[in-house]
Order: structure tokens, then C-alpha cells, then sequence
């Protein structure tokens, strides 16, 4: 069936070029316009208004949740069906492109503004959501609103976690403005949809326009703490050493060991992404250092598996480099798959609309892995140029690709808007 | 023959008690108590007053120079005849103990005292120093005072170098009101003496009271800059990455290989102590990295040896990696011998005081290095327990250690102060 109504492409993408500027900073060693909004900062403050106002224009009636969740609400013309969701996240990482999150939000927004431009009812309200602290970039824990919204963290332990300059997730909102009254537990949607770039190569290799989302990968953090003994660079023999910066330096390399060898398959992820040591001095030897490690699988079998191997390597680095290795799991996360009846009206779309599609396991965490727990839920991905490099200014989609994953995600939409409860 | 004066033990180590109260903390992993005067700091300034002060009571006239050094002079018989010079310095790194530098400084103080209470005078002048910013721990220099009293390093220069929030050395030398008027240019003294505890556990091991040492090893530091790409560590393949982080883990690592294979000797030492990534964050893979490289040695020609391998290797993880890595020179100091004279006539003080000595070569770079460019220097080595640990709170020279040290400054003070010009 060939689709009646699309979205407006360069509206979508003016929109994304409009809110990329909130935030941005001039990135000095690629020359390139960035964006850095952390969760809950000024800066995130600034595009959640800008957002909400941008939904009010549509107008979409805006709540706000606990803890800082935002909903924009078009009525159905049967106003007391559960609605179908949109949504994804606006925070960034500190060093961010302007597609990551923002896609699916104003992607949203675009179907909105679409139905209204052709006074398209549908049967079902339409919500557009952005989740607080998608990122985990700030608060080290990732999904957060989401999570909140659906049950799996509590409100009081998600405002008491603190960002490393000793500030809160509840003083935050507050200080932006956004700690709403509205009741965090949200009422699960009829379904939620959730459009998002790939940040990874495969699609744009293959060419393909869509992604059907399969499903979320496994994740697992580790926070370590590494405490040796700082001592003088210049006199102090290798052999009385506790190095905590070697400690941290060979966990590294191990990382990148277990994925080249090959024996987790080919799609193990491992990342230490964080190193601090301390003093961090160039005369002295380092007598702690904090680290991270993010490991990912599509198979839970082998994450577990990489994990184990992990854990005894720690213990064979605290050994031999005589320092201690503590570590807390900050994020531990099964193979989430995504709902069947969105995977097929996804492909289906897409195939109405003459678009390369191909199935898909998300290497990032998402928003719709949470709501996938309350609702029927699911994500479409659309294509990012560079090897779809991500959580890096040189983040790109054109504006073909952005526009295709609204289109899909209008068609979606409006299967699911216009069922019948039970359908 | 045996020594007529002494100096009183339990007053030098008072007096080392009290300074190392400026700018103490409570270390929350060791428990103990340590000391952060980074050179320049509100603690160092604190630090400098006290000391000031103390040379005041002990009736020495203090002078300061541009770039901070103090000096209180005592006057001589003779008192046109250049000065013996005893000094080091006060300031720290930021997780020190109390006595790197203090003890040159304060035992040069203790020997004035003792020479007032006998009411010994000396045909010359005797001088009282401590300069500014031997750590380079701030400011990435070390040796800043006595390099500039000693004209390696302009003063201009000196006073243009930043910390890393960006604060010049001019500012905050203002800002602790030590940006003295004195010529910053120093007229070379008849011979500089530095007493110094060991920061090494071979004195300690071989159960020796005093250490003559020989000279200051070469030192060599690099300060690293490392661009890669940062990029989402969820969904970027292994192959597509350009992760600074792991770059800097294998230099890591590599310096560790260095010294372990013995292929350098027995003697080479080489530290990461500074390794910063950029962003960050537990998942974004690290585009930059900054960090630092210490390698020392005792022999020139192994250092330099060790130095162009380690720049070959450079080349060679930024192939592997594909990354770029650019090095800066921070400090490169040759083998300094120290004279002679001074090496001779500490032996024969320790002999004739019954006390167990023997040749060291000194592991780290100290004020004497510069001296040893204009005048006769050397310097005095007391032991350290636990394995000699430095830079850090565990420091710990025991009353008598630090006593002896104190004597044989005064033994071998007595000696070039009491010489005429020439002999």
C-alpha cells in the first residue's frame, strides 16, 4: 500500500540544525561544530525549553515528570486509548554531534506537525517524549529517565546520584527548572517507537536506508578504583613499585586483546573510556587511579563470559602489580529485543516506500530497551556517513537519510494510532 | 679530628615538624598525614612566611628575587668574601611528606642556630636559601628557581609558563606577594651545599647514615599529545577505531618492558604519571590524550639509548593505532657530576663522626644540578624508611638520620666557610 502523507525533510532537518546550535561549541582539533549538553546542565536546560517550545507550537499539551521527562500529548479523536509514544533523548555527551537523541525527539515532533499540516486525526492521542539523561554521560548511569519512568530505578535513589563535582540529579533539575510535578511512573503507551542514527558503519556499507532494530545489545560497566602506592618517579626501583597507572594501562591493552583474538566472535566491544590518576603528576608514580570499562555483546552468554575472564584478569593485575582492584558495576544490562509487531510494520514500511532495509542489533543502549519492559516497543535506525561515527562532532546523517526514518516512523505511527484497543 | 660543634638534632626536627603543619591534609587512603605546598600555592606562600621568619629569629638579613628565591645571610669575618651557600627548597608535590627539600632548608637553618649559640663566626658570609618551584610539579618545570638564578632560564620565560587552570607564574608569585626586587641573577657563592633525604631505599638497605653522592642521574621527560578519534564505544568496530587511551596503555606498558627486560641496565627508571583522556566519559572511546614521560638513568649514552627507542615506539603505536603522536622536551638534563672538594670532605666529616656512608648516585633532579653550573656544589644524603618512599605521605627520616645530616652539612660548612679566597 503505497503511503498517502509524508513528512517535511528540510523542516525535520532545520529543526535538528536549530537545536544543534544549543549547546555547540567550535571542537578545536577537528575545526568542527560540536554540542555539549550534558544532562540537566545550562545547556540542557536551554534545548529542553527550546523543545517544549517547539511542541507547544504543534500543540502538543506539555507535562512534565519527577524527573524531568518531558511529554507533549495531541489528542485522539477516542481521547481515552493509551496513546502511542514517540520519543528518544535530547542530553549529549560532552563532546556530541546533533543527531544522536535529537533524531527521534524531533523526528516525533515532524510526524506531529505533519498530521496537523494534513489535519490527519487519529484514533489513539500521540505522544512525543524526550527522556532525562539518556546519556549516563554525567551521572555515570545511563537511561536514566527512562528507567525511572518504567520502574527499574527509584525516584529517590536517581535524584541522589551525584555528578564528580559533588551535584545532584534532584539540585540540578532544579536549577533548571525541569523537576516537574507530573507522577514519574509513567502509564505504559499502546506502543512506543523510537526513531535514532545507527552510530555504527553497517548500514551505511550496505547501503541500506533503514534499519530494522533486532534488538539492544548487552552492556556492562565497570567503575574501577586501582590503589598502589604513589612514590618518586626518579629513585623509587620498579621492583617496590605498586604502579596503579601500569595497572590501569594493562587492563587497557587486555581490552583491546580479547577483541582482536577473535575467541568472544566478532562482536565483542570493550572501552575504557575513563583514567584518572592520581596525582597525576609527571614525577610521580600514580597511587590510585579511577578507570572505566564498557563492555557489549549482542549474546548475554558471551558478555558474561567476557566479563569472567575480566574479572580474573583483574585479580592477575592486582597480583602482579601489587595494588588492589576493586570494582563496582555501574550498568549491567541482557540482550533486550524489540517487539515483532514493530519489526514487521517497520520492514513493511519501509518496503511500501521503496527503501533497502536490513535487521539490525543496536550496539548503544537506548530508551526504548526501558520501555520495552512496559509496552510494546521498538526502533527504526537510519544511516551515519563517516563509518557512522558517533559521540563526535563529525556526527552526520543527511538530510535524505533523517528524513526516510521520519517517514517510516510516520507510517508506524499511524498503524499503531489507529488500532483499536486489543488490535 | 674530631668535631668541637654539634647541632642540636631534636630543634632541626621540630622545626620540620611545624612546617610540614603548612598546607598538611588528612591522605583518606594512607590515613596519615601529608603535605600539599604546590610552588606558588596560598600553602606555599604560608610556608615561605614561616620559614622567613624563622631566618629572621635566627638573626640572618632575607633578601628575595624576582622569580622567588629567598636567601638569609649571616654575616662572615670577612664579610666582602663570597658566601658558602646551604639551601633547597619548601615547596612540594601535591601529596608530599615533610621532608624533600624541608630538610636542606631547615638543617641550613639548624646549622646557623648552632653556630649563633656557640657564637662561632666564620671568615665567610654563610647564606640560607630555598628556590622557588624545584618540583615543576605546577608548572611543568622544574629547577625553575635556581635555573633562573643560574641563567639557564630567563626570567621572562619563567614568568610566561602556566599552570594547567592557566595561571602564569608571574600571578601567583604576585599573588603570595614573593615576586621579591633582588637581581634574580645570582653571583655564584664560594660553594653551595644541599642536604637531602635520599627518596630511595639503598642507603636504608645498605644500613648507611650518610650518602655522598656523586652526581644527579639524566633525566628525560616528554609530554605526550595523542589524537585519535572519539567515538561511541557501543557501536564503533575495533577496526574503525583511533583510541588515544589504548595508544597511551601501550606506552605505558612499553616503559614498563623497558626497565623489566634489564636490556637498559639495571638502573633505568621510567614513569607514566600524567595520562588525561578526552572526554572522558566511561562511553565515548578517547579522541585525545595528554601525557607524560619520565625516564632517567645515571649513564647519558643508556638514557639517550632508552629515549630513542621509546621515540621509534612512538611512531609505531600511532601506525598501529592510527593515531598521531606529537612529543614536547620538558626537561633533558645530562649525568651532573658534583665537585670533588665537596664529595671529599663529606666522607671525611662522616669518618670522623663515626658515621657508615657511602657513593650514591642521586635518583632525582635537585636545586645542586644548577648550582653545580657556577660554583663548587654537592650534596648530602640521608636515608629513608620504607624502602626510601617520596612524593608521598608515607615519607619518614627518623630524628638521628636526619641529625647526622645535619652535622655533616655543618662539618663540611665549617670547612668552606673558614677557607680563604682561592684556597
Amino acid at each position: 500500500m503505497k503511503p498517502t502523507l509524508s513528512i517535511d525533510g528540510p523542516r525535520l532537518y532545520a529543526s535538528l540544525q536549530a537545536l544543534g546550535e544549543i549547546g555547540a561549541y567550535e571542537d578545536p582539533y577537528s575545526g568542527l561544530r560540536g554540542v555539549c549538553r550534558l544532562a540537566f546542565s545550562a545547556a540542557d536546560g536551554a534545548g529542553r525549553r527550546h523543545v517544549v517550545a517547539e511542541m507547544r507550537a504543534a500543540g502538543l499539551e506539555v507535562t512534565v515528570d519527577r524527573i524531568g521527562n518531558a511529554f507533549g500529548r495531541r489528542r485522539g479523536t477516542n481521547d481515552a486509548l493509551r496513546p502511542v509514544m514517540m520519543g528518544s533523548h535530547i542530553d549529549s555527551v560532552a563532546t556530541a554531534g546533533r543527531f544522536d537523541g535529537c533524531l527521534g525527539v524531533l523526528a516525533g515532533l515532524e510526524v506531529v506537525r505533519s498530521l496537523n499540516d494534513a489535519k490527519r486525526e487519529t484514533l489513539r492521542p500521540v505522544v512525543v517524549a524526550f527522556f532525562s539523561e539518556e546519556e549516563g554521560a554525567r551521572f555515570s548511569t545511563d537511561m536514566l529517565g527512562s528507567a525511572v519512568a518504567t520502574g527499574r530505578i527509584p525516584l529517590e535513589r536517581a535524584y541522589a546520584l551525584r555528578d564528580p563535582a559533588g551535584r545532584s540529579v534532584k539540585e540540578e533539575l532544579d536549577a533548571i527548572g525541569f523537576r516537574g510535578d507530573a507522577d514519574e511512573r509513567l502509564t505504559p503507551p499502546h506502543a512506543y517507537l523510537e526513531c535514532h542514527v545507527e552510530q555504527g558503519p553497517v548500514l551505511r556499507a550496505a547501503n541500506c536506508d533503514i534499519g530494522v532494530v533486532l534488538g539492544v545489545q548487552a552492556i556492562c560497566w565497570h567503575e574501577l578504583l586501582i590503589i598502589g602506592k604513589s612514590a618518586h618517579a626518579g629513585t623509587t626501583p620498579m621492583s617496590l613499585r605498586a604502579d596503579a597507572g601500569v595497572a590501569a594501562a594493562r587492563i587497557n591493552v587486555r581490552l583491546r586483546e580479547m577483541v582482536a583474538s577473535g575467541r568472544f566472535g566478532a562482536e565483542l566491544r570493550a572501552t575504557m573510556g575513563v583514567i584518572a590518576p592520581h596525582p597525576g603528576l609527571v614525577n610521580v608514580v600514580p597511587g590510585r587511579v579511577v578507570a572505566s570499562v564498557d563492555i557489549r555483546n549482542p549474546d548475554d552468554g558471551v558478555l558474561e563470559r567476557a566479563e569472567s575472564e575480566l574479572l580474573l584478569f583483574y585479580e592477575e593485575v592486582a597480583r602482579e602489580e601489587k595494588v588492589t582492584i576493586t570494582h563496582r558495576q555501574t550498568a549491567r544490562t541482557p540482550f533486550v529485543p524489540f517487539a515483532d509487531t514493530v519489526r514487521a510494520r517497520v520492514d513493511a514500511a519501509a518496503e511500501a516506500r521503496g527503501l533497502w532495509r536490513q535487521a539490525i542489533v543496536s550496539g548503544a543502549g537506548h530508551d526504548a530497551q526501558e520501555m520495552a519492559r512496559v509496552c510494546t516497543a521498538g526502533m527504526i535506525f537510519v544511516p551515519g556517513e563517516y563509518d557512522g561515527i558517533s559521540h563526535n562532532p563529525r556526527e552526520l546523517s543527511t538530510p535524505e537519510q533523517c528524513a526516510n526514518g521520519g517517514n517510516v516512523l510516520l507510517d508506524v505511527l499511524l498503524s499503531f494510532a489507529d488500532e483499536a484497543e486489543g488490535a
